[in-house]
Order: C-alpha cells, then sequence, then structure tokens
C-alpha cells in the first residue's frame, strides 16, 4: 500500500531550522530525506537527513537516545541499506520522531543544533551501496521518440504495452551527483555497411531524464512480490541521469542490448525521498489510451492503479564551459513529469522479482527516460535534436547536438500541490571530462 | 602477460595428500585452485585451496606463519576478493609456497595435515563477492547458431567480428553448484502476432555451457586497461552455466537485451583455477578464418594471439529424476573446448574496461556459450534440439527438448596435455526445482 496524506504533512508546520522554512529550498521539514555523508575533512560516513540546508547527523540523533528503538541501530550505521531494509512501520515512525525532533517547538533544538552541518560543507556519498542495477524502459513517449529514429513505420516494440522492458545496468558505474563524467572511448558506427568501425571518443555523448527506484527490503531467491506487496519493497526515488554514448550504442547493441554505451558513468542524486514524504503527490497510474490491453494480472493492483504514480516534475539544465568562464547560471533545456512513465515503481519491482531475482536491500532501479508527449518533454538530446539533425541553440548562442567536453548537466525535481508544502530531490549533477588520452578539446561526431 | 609453464608444473611431483597423486580427481598438485568454504556444521568462511579430494584451510596455513608475508593477511580473510586482487608476483609466489607445503616431501605435512577437511564434508560458498557480473557472447558457432534460428539469412551479427559484444548480468543471481534452481515464472510469447502474451512457468528452460573470467586487480574509473596488461587482472577461472529461459527471452528481449530470462539463476563451479596453474594449456588465440578482419588495435596483442585461449575440454551431463530414481549415472550430451571462443579473456577485460568502466576484485565475466563448429559441440539445448523441433532422446530412452523438473545438469572442466598433470575444475551443478506454486509436475511448452 502506498502511503496516504498524514499529520507529517501539514503544511503549517515549521522547523527550528530557518532555512527549511523559506520554501527556497527542497527540504521543507516534510520531506525529510536520507543520505550518507562524511565531513569535507574526511573522516567515517554518517547517513544524513537534508532539513533545509543542514544535513542532521542521524547517528548522533541515535547516540543521544532520541530515535525509537526500532530503528537506533540502523541510524549509526556507515550505510543507508540496513536503515531502508526496515520494516514501513518501522520507518514511519523515525520519519514521525524526526519531524517532532525538528518541529518549530522541539524541546530537543539545543541538545540537536550541535549534530546539524550545512549541507555546503559535507561530502555525499552514493547513498546506498548498489549491489544491483537495472534500468527499466518505462517512458513511453521516450520509447516511441527513440524507437521513431531506428523504425519510424514501426516505432513502438511490440511487447512494450504488455512487458516492463529492462535491462540489467552496471552497478559500480553508479555515482554521487558533482563526480564528473569522462567521455568514454569506444567502437563507432562504421561509416558504410560492412565497413570497418572506428575507436575513438564517443561523439554523440547523451543525457537520459530518469527517476531511480531505491529498494528497501529484499525478497528471497524464488519468491516473487505480488504487486500489492511491492511498495513495501521501495525505499525511496532519487534523480537518475542515465549518461548515454548514441554512437557506442548503436553499434554495439544488437542483439544483446546497451553494455558499454552505458557502463562509462550512472548519476544519482544524493537524497533518498521517502514514500512517506511523496505520499501526498501519488497519482494514478498513466492513464492507458483507448485500445491499449490491461496489465496482465499479475501486474495488476487496484490501489496501484489508483495511486502508484509520481507527479514529480523534471526539469534538465545546461551550463557550459562558456557559461561557467561568464559567470552565467545553469538554464533549463528539458522539463517532464514523472507522471509520463507508463509503468509504476511498483509494477517494476513485481515485474523484477516475477522470475525469482531476489532483489536486496539498497539495489537501484532506473525508471528508464522519462519524456512527456511534447517537444519540450523529450527528455535526452537524441530525442531533442532529432538524433542530431536539429542541433538545439542555447540562450547565450552556443549550439549542441550532443554533449561537449566542459559541459555541466543538472537534473531537478519538485513535487507540488495546493495544501502541501513543495519538497525536492536536490541535485543530480555531472560536468563531461574530456576522453582519456585527448588534449581536452572533445570529440564531435 | 599469460605465465609461462615452470617448476610448479613439474608433472612427477606428488603430493604427501594422497588422493591429490591418482588421477582421479581434478586437483593434483599442479592445480591449487582457490575457493571459499565453512564446516558442514556452519562458522566462519575461509579461504581453501583445493588438493585431491580434499580442502587446505588458507586461514590455518596463514596462522602458523607458513605462507609469504605480502599475502599472510589477504589469506586470512572471509572472503576471496583480497587475496585475488593481490599482485601476480604475490599470488605466484604464494602459489610456489603451496606447491613446496603440499609436496611429498615437505617437512610441513604434520603441522598442515589437522588443516584439511574432506571436500565431501564442506559446505562451498559463491567464491568471490560478485559486485558486478557481465556475461559476453565470444562463442561464434554459438552466436550463428542461434541466429541462424531467428535470422536464417543473417544468422551473425554484422558488429560480432569486431565487438567482443556481451551485456550486464544480474549479479544477485550468481550462486555456487548445488544450489537449486527453480523455474521461473513468466511472459511467455502470444501464440500469434498482435496476440496477448501468456504468463506461467517458463517451458523452454535450457542451459549454456560457458567459462566464467573472476577477475582480480581492479582498475579506476575512466582508465581503461590496455590488452597487453589485461592478463594482469585476471586472477582465473571457473565453469558457468548460464541458465537461460528461452520462450521468456523471445518475448522480452528486444530492443534492450535479455532480463529475466537469465536474472532467475547463474551457477558457478566453486574454485577459482588460477592462470599460472593453467599456464601449459594456453594456445593461441581463435585462427581467425580467411577474411576475417584482424581485432581493431585497441584490441590487438601479439602475445595475447600467440597464447591468450584456453585449451579447456568441456562437458554438459544430464542426470533426470527418473534416472536418480534408477540410481544411474549422470551421462555426457554435450561435449566442447573453450578454445572455440572468437575473443580471449584479456580482449573482454580490455573491452570492457574501455568506456572506463571500473571492473572491481571478484568481478565476474561470463564468455557466452561455448559451441564448437560439430554438431556434438551445440552447447545449449536451443541449439542441439534446434530450437526445440529436434528432441534428444536420452539412454533411456527419455525425450527432452527442453529441461524438465528434477533435471540435474553438470558442468565438468579438464584440460589435458601430453608431459603435464591434467587438471579440472570441479562441478557446475543445478537441479530444476518446479516454478512457485506449481505442483512439481514441471512445465511444458
Amino acid at each position: 500500500m502506498t502511503a496516504k496524506p498524514d499529520s507529517t504533512h501539514d503544511a503549517a508546520r515549521r522547523s527550528w531550522v530557518a532555512s527549511a522554512n523559506t520554501g527556497a529550498t527542497d527540504f521543507p521539514i516534510q520531506n525529510l530525506p536520507y543520505g550518507l555523508f562524511s565531513e569535507s575533512t574526511g573522516g567515517e560516513r554518517s547517513i544524513g537527513v537534508a532539513i533545509g540546508d543542514q544535513v542532521l547527523n542521524l547517528r548522533g540523533v541515535a547516540e543521544a537516545g532520541l530515535l525509537p528503538e526500532g530503528c537506533a541501530a540502523a541510524a549509526r550505521a556507515t550505510l543507508l541499506d540496513p536503515l531502508l531494509a526496515l520494516p514501513g512501520t518501522e520507518l514511519a515512525a523515525l520519519r514521525e520522531r524526526l519531524v517532532a525532533l525538528l518541529d518549530a517547538g522541539a524541546e530537543e533544538r539545543e541538545r540537536l543544533s550541535p549534530l546539524l552541518r550545512a549541507q555546503n560543507g559535507v561530502t555525499m556519498h552514493r547513498p546506498t551501496s548498489v549491489g544491483n542495477y537495472s534500468d527499466f524502459y518505462a517512458g513511453i513517449h521516450h520509447a516511441r521518440a527513440a524507437g521513431a529514429l531506428l523504425t519510424p513505420e514501426n516505432p513502438l516494440p511490440a511487447n512494450y504495452k504488455w512487458v516492463p522492458i529492462g535491462y540489467h545496468g552496471r552497478a559500480s558505474s553508479v555515482q554521487v551527483s558533482g563526480a564528473p563524467v569522462r567521455r568514454p572511448l569506444g567502437q563507432l558506427p562504421p561509416a558504410e555497411v560492412g565497413g570497418a568501425p572506428g575507436y575513438g571518443p564517443s561523439g554523440r555523448l547523451d543525457l537520459e531524464l530518469e527517476m531511480g527506484v531505491v529498494l528497501g527490503r529484499g525478497n528471497a531467491r524464488g519468491e516473487p512480490v505480488p504487486v500489492g506487496q511491492a511498495a513495501e519493497h521501495i525505499a525511496g526515488f532519487c534523480l537518475l541521469n542515465d549518461w548515454s554514448s548514441r554512437d557506442v550504442q548503436r553499434w554495439e547493441m544488437f542483439p544483446l542490448g546497451p553494455f558499454l554505451s552505458k557502463s562509462f558513468a550512472t548519476t544519482v542524486s544524493p537524497w533518498v525521498v521517502t514514500p512517506e514524504a511523496l505520499a501526498p503527490f501519488r497519482v494514478a497510474a498513466m492513464a492507458r489510451p483507448e485500445g491499449d490491453p490491461a496489465p496482465l494480472p499479475y501486474l495488476l493492483d487496484a490501489a496501484d492503479q489508483a495511486a502508484g504514480g509520481l507527479d514529480v516534475r523534471l526539469s534538465v539544465l545546461i551550463r557550459t564551459a562558456r557559461m561557467r568562464a561568464a559567470g552565467e547560471e545553469p538554464v533549463v533545456i528539458i522539463t517532464s513529469n514523472a507522471r509520463h512513465l507508463y509503468w509504476t515503481p511498483a509494477q517494476m519491482v513485481t515485474h523484477h522479482a516475477s522470475n525469482g531475482c531476489d532483489l536486496q536491500p539498497g539495489d537501484l532501479l532506473g525508471t528508464g527516460t522519462i519524456s512527456g508527449p511534447t517537444e519540450a518533454e523529450l527528455s535526452s538530446l537524441l530525442e531533442l535534436t532529432v538524433g542530431g539533425t536539429r542541433p538545439a541553440t542555447l540562450p547565450n548562442g552556443e549550439v549542441r547536438r550532443f554533449l561537449e567536453d566542459g559541459d555541466e548537466i543538472i537534473l531537478r525535481g519538485r513535487c507540488e500541490r495546493p495544501g502541501f508544502a513543495a519538497i525536492g530531490f536536490g541535485e543530480c549533477r555531472g560536468t563531461i571530462l574530456p576522453a582519456p588520452g585527448t588534449a581536452g578539446e572533445g570529440a564531435r561526431a
């Protein structure tokens, strides 16, 4: 069951952490996502809770004896997985306690203040261990737009409306926001059919706007997860940039799918936004157009259909090297919304475990690129520039078909609904470095 | 550089562990592979070395002060990864020391005897942590045979002779020999084009005969591995059964590749056979037929071409439930040889890291199904029965198109060369259990 809004969502509630009350950050007291941080000088990693522009050291809160007993041990861990794997009742109790502790009227203010650090003064780490990473293809507008570039007469695969299509990604490639992205070398498609491929820096480096689904409780090998229970396995959500090399991808992917075109880097935002925090922003699963088949029974749950979707406004910003040199701020190039996903996160979990695959705490699922139906919502450069044939012009006059060295890409996500405090996901950021062995002038297709 | 035969390969050498000298096991003193075991009563895991029908507790040897200093700490670990990540010089020194300690004339016999356990009296575990698992497609005869079933007019993908094709597998699915394999549920292809898919137990459950490449030293993110140095990253080899659900695969795999058709289980043999032990059995990389392109420069190394291949005789055996009930031994249904691989393990490593992907100690690569050019060497049932159209008859009269519940599949690998002691890989074994929620009568396509 997806959580319903409760007193922890009260829009009138304020925190004694002043920056949480301004609306200027993604992290009012109604959000409280979890992350993993260390002091910027180094030292042990701790679980942190984002509040305003601060991070609260959860280990410190546990050591002060202020957390519910059921989660105190996990709150002291140096990684997030055990906390996220706790039963939903424990996590709900933890959220309630944190709301009470951070409430403007809380008596614990004096004791907790020393446990705050400025977010811009700490080092954030990959939030979970990501033992396994799988990427779905649940953005139907992306699948259709990408398919149209390859097989215009039949853009959507025949299985699309039945199968939550996915593939296994490279777990070691998953890195936290801020880590740079080195342009990959790779085999590049032959100039003519039957010719020899090239080898060198990818000339068609792309971004993909996705959300990440972070798994909490796992399932035992051989034991599928009923769709009605799938939400209990989801610990939270983040933003995810599935960096892609389109030239490498086109040449390598037949017949076994994307490999090196994806595994050079995948960036996630540092905060795991909980299902509890997102409760007010759940929406019906994407309405299936007339004539679309109903999900097969193993993927169909009334509660999930009614409230399994996510209303998250997503955006992609770019800041080029020239913009950075000129002191200019990043500009938005794409906006979309997670409600455009054809499959719900619960359906992804259930499908993934349907063959008995054991999902594990801290595993990561990507949703697939979340394009919308309009041109402004095409959520990769492949789509936006129609395979590079219609270059995009930035406000400063620079032109992009694909990413250039020095380009910085930032994903943002924000939930807004009248009567509720707006919450957000923080940033998912990465800057392109030149390929190994190149002088830094980049590569152009 | 691939190791060359040295005194540790002396075929005349005998061990004070009598069973190592009979030729009846895979583990003479010239082999000495590493594994991870615990007492069958439970307790901590230890690294073990296979010798004859025994396993030597390497932690005990380290605690007795008998190992070279450089590897003593890693030898005491409760997982194999740190040991395998040691520099090649340390691993070579460890091998030499173990050969000396187990030699028939060794003075340490009395001290070491208490550290032996019968292999059939201990529990073997997955040898490494397998943080990441990737599966290649380097068996060209398999690629051609499998392709012929789908696109008879063009069986081999256009990129095949250029790209060491691979895809990311599911790390959590990798299990050690002996663990059962539950038949997966899944979406099954529609009976007619445009129809609805089915859902239920896979009716086309298959095996795939592969070898596993176990990684030792990793590479930093963004730093490719030159092919001339790739061998330094390979810690050893094992057998690998890439269980596959052909009906699920056919329906799900376009356009992003195999997913749930593979991730329900992947079985590996428990012993990591070292490159040092395999030195006498290295052969030239597969001779490329007239007209085949040379490997691109980043994949081409003279030493690797001369001795990067593996001469390992492989076999697949089956024992059905009826055979087991009748007390019958498993029978061989497939034989092949790892020298049929189109790409060398070094080429797989270099290609995998060419985009900057960080390979990590304990990672696992599958080679892909190693079919040979003859009918007896077709190394999956898909090929052997021509997609299920030509059922195979077992000696007891049973017929198989694909695997039935209760079928036990065993992979074996053996290296033989005149003048050298034969070495082997142990067994890679798994038995099919009925799908969840079925009474055990199995599923037939």
